[in-house]
């Protein structure tokens, strides 16, 4: 079994912490994105959709997206500290918000980032002004996640989960695109320091 | 139990299509989106992310996001023919397309209409070159899924799942952005025609 990745990338990072939350251990082969590796035959050839990460099972099979390769392990090795919940209402909850932060936050911030930048101009069109727009509306909507985070310990309720993951992988990301948490985020702050704490987190 | 929908709108499709499947009835209550009733306080203090659907459990939980409303329901009534699948492989793989349909087709063709059409200008900043740019990217997905199909039944497999139902959700919606399936995609055309002939699908 193996994980084709870009280790520092958002979506790899966030495979990275989901198994040492789980404490299993994974070969990784890295792949290099920026100089178009995942373009080639090869590459498409395993992943569905032509990104990293993607997990090699030991017959060939292959899963892409991150949180259904974090489905997998989740679902290979069932534990009552599952970080996708246990009871269906909180696993619903858990999805409800690892989405919300996903939609509202991550991906909003990577299309800022690439529009933005234009990181991959050599394989698709930017358009700057998205990219401004997208950096606002996630500026808008970092005070309701601080305002979650004055009602409840975790994103998700008072357990660390897969939810805390995406979001602690978002507000990294953010400083690429020169945000950073203030004291007039304090629970989010606050937040993001005990998440930072986590051995998970470690590069 | 209640949802809270604007019925025609993909996302409260898919949910709706995904009850249908599932043989459940909920009683539905009707929000004025374009009108802008989801703003108020009183909706916002219902749902965590602003949008419909809202499912409102008999003691005032809520859960938004459609995915996470189906995945309640999924664990609530556990069944051999689960849509969101049974193994950990089926799973992962489940999740996979479903999240694939999402990123690379169903929330592309949304960023395409809204910010073509200004629906929601009184609420949101459009980039009417973003919505021609997700376009685009919107027409060139459907060939890999066009391939896909020529693969397998069903998008995820042999089995109808839940990442068919964000596909023909969004399948749909294309016709809003005057995209249409036709015999230059016979694999997904014959996978439409299938799935329209489900009873689940019936508005």
């Amino acid at each position: 079994m193996k994980i084709y990745e870009l280790a520092q990338s958002p979506s790899a990072r966030r495979v990275s912490i989901f198994l040492a939350e789980m404490g299993i251990d994974v070969e990784r082969v890295s792949v290099d994105i920026r100089g178009g590796e995942n373009l080639s035959d090869a590459f498409q050839a395993k992943s569905q959709n032509s990104l990293i990460p993607v997990l090699e099972l030991n017959d060939g099979t292959t899963i892409c997206e991150s949180i259904a390769i974090c489905r997998y392990f989740d679902e290979s090795y069932p534990s009552k500290h599952s970080l996708f919940g246990q009871t269906p209402l909180e696993k619903a909850q858990i999805e409800m918000w690892q989405r919300i932060i996903e939609f509202k936050g991550l991906f909003v911030a990577m299309q800022a980032f690439r529009n933005l930048t234009g990181v991959y101009k050599d394989r698709e069109t930017c358009v700057e002004s998205w990219g401004e727009v997208s950096r606002q509306r996630l500026i808008e909507f970092l005070p309701t996640l601080d305002k979650r985070l004055s009602e409840s310990t975790f994103v998700a309720g008072e357990r660390f989960t897969v939810a805390d993951i995406s979001a602690y992988v978002m507000c990294n990301f953010m400083k690429n695109l020169d945000i950073h948490l203030d004291t007039g985020l304090p629970h989010l702050q606050a937040w993001f320091e005990t998440v930072n704490q986590r051995p998970s987190v470690r590069p």
